[in-house]
């Protein structure tokens, strides 16, 4: 780390709100702040905007001159090109080249990731994953994302966009779910938050045991619903996030046949249920694993759990920029 | 390459033959030799024949002061530590710290990895990989093997493992073959020489159309018995290659969700069937995988198909060494 510039910039641009924050070398946020992202059709109004955003919290820094550089985690981040790629959630459409049209705004190097990578890089930086050289974060959010880190690097692959592990194949043919990305059978559609939301209405329809979760309209149960109702022993409730475990375990042990990890760590809403998700994840790890990996990986859950968790990860890359 | 040093060893330890030769920087083995493996109860002795074995091929390369160092392709090796690990056909039990033997006894360093390791390695040395970063090999041999390069390094995961990709689950349930690991459904059932020959008998079972391999008793039919008929225009046989392409299509359309990688590179004795099978290949991924990749990686067969590609695999690994 740069002993000249104490300081990197952190955001999270998300399909609502854009989070800027001033991130230290230990991890701390010391000031932050927000800008809507919708509110801005074109990409150089939401620089524009960006950079008045930024203009105070870089004087509280005291000044650019201590501020390294900057870091983004956007959805459909190219990580080579510094683009954001026909994010279907941003007003912008197309290829936009936001790391150089904040860079040439502020006069400092900017780099930009995914969510997934930026929470990957995170817990390398500041997280659970401090002296891990071979760790997957697996985000369980409204989708499923990942970063996968090999050799102490992020895994990019040769386009800019590995690292898809919502988007495996968990249940082949034509029973799997029909997944967003047009396909069957994606582990996204199992275990996100909307399929977890899934399952509780599957699973509630297949039978009529009692559960809290039948006083909530089918439709509108969300996987909140599920981890209150698991929290106070609702047994339908668990018996969801023992599916999702399942799902996610065997999805490990094919990613372990890959890369051999040392860890899995999950990071998102769905970790709240704590173990009972983690221990079904474990439980299916074990049994379908290749005997020679059985025992070895860690199943940890992300150690950045604040709000801010996804402005640190961000921030996090700027580190690591030349 | 070190100037100094024009040549290195490559070995190839298999259960039943273990060729040794000597390499020079442009991927030719100037001269090799070899032994019977099995004939030595210990690994002592083995090293001992080794070196002896080794003896006429150093001297004709100008004696060991012209040799960089020597790389092992074998089974069950683990490259962070050089040792054999509890291979089943070797006739040397528990683990075997080989490379350190080697070393001590020859005077050079001495690195190891498994065959197919050392395939991806040699691949990019001397192969069709020359000048890419992100490719996966893949042997079809009596088993399913795999090399993983990200980011120009093979990749080995916390353990040393990592690259097991014949063990990923393509078939889930029940219904999935038994594989010779103690589980169920793996790659390597399907698209193995012996996989190939359990379709053969499969789909000759489940109708009676005419084919060239009803000569042949069904329990004796081998994978090349498939390939010769499949040349004849067998219409049976070419649908055998047909569904071993697609299991290899959609398994490597979930390789490309984990590192996006620029090519597929197929290695062994099933990729002389040629179009047969690297058909069906690329159709069941383009089928299988996510928009964001299609139509972007290649899919390669092996630039180092003589019969000594294990040797220069091997001996690639020594360049590598320090």
């Amino acid at each position: 780390m740069d002993e000249q510039k104490p300081y990197v910039i952190g955001v999270d641009l998300g399909g609502t709100n854009t989070v800027f924050g001033i991130v230290n070398a230990r991890g701390e946020i010391i000031c932050d702040n927000s800008i809507r992202t919708q509110e801005y059709a074109t990409a150089e109004a939401f620089v524009d905007a960006g950079c008045e955003c930024l203009r105070p919290l870089i004087e509280h820094a005291g000044g650019i001159g201590n501020i390294k550089a900057m870091g983004i985690g956007a959805p459909n981040a190219n990580y080579y090109r510094g683009t954001i790629e026909h994010a279907p959630n941003l007003p912008w459409k197309g290829i936009v080249p936001l790391a150089e049209m904040f860079s040439k705004a502020l006069g400092i190097p900017v780099a930009m990731t995914n969510d997934a990578n930026a929470a990957a890089i995170g817990e390398m930086t500041y997280g659970v994953a401090r002296g891990m050289k071979d760790f997957i974060v697996i985000t369980l959010g409204t989708g499923v994302g990942s970063g996968i880190v090999i050799n102490g690097q992020l895994v990019y692959g040769h386009d800019g966009f590995a690292g898809e592990l919502g988007h495996v194949t968990i249940v082949r043919g034509n029973e799997g779910r029909l997944c967003g990305c047009g396909r069957k059978g994606c582990l996204e559609t199992y275990c996100s938050a909307t399929g977890v939301a899934r399952t509780a209405r599957e699973i509630l329809e297949k039978s009529d045991r009692p559960s809290l979760l039948r006083e909530i309209p089918a439709e509108k149960i969300t996987s909140l619903d599920v981890s209150i109702a698991a929290g106070k022993g609702d047994e339908v409730a668990k018996e969801i996030f023992a599916f999702t475990g399942e799902m996610l375990g065997k999805a490990c042990a094919d990613f372990a046949a890959f890369s051999s990890p040392e860890a899995f760590i999950f990071f998102g809403g769905l970790t709240k249920a704590g173990a009972l998700i983690m221990d079904p994840i474990k439980k299916a790890y074990d049994e379908n694993v290749l005997n020679l990996f059985k025992g070895k990986a860690k199943f940890l859950v992300s150690g950045l759990m604040s709000s801010n968790a996804a402005v640190l990860g961000a921030s996090a890359l700027g580190w690591e920029s030349k």
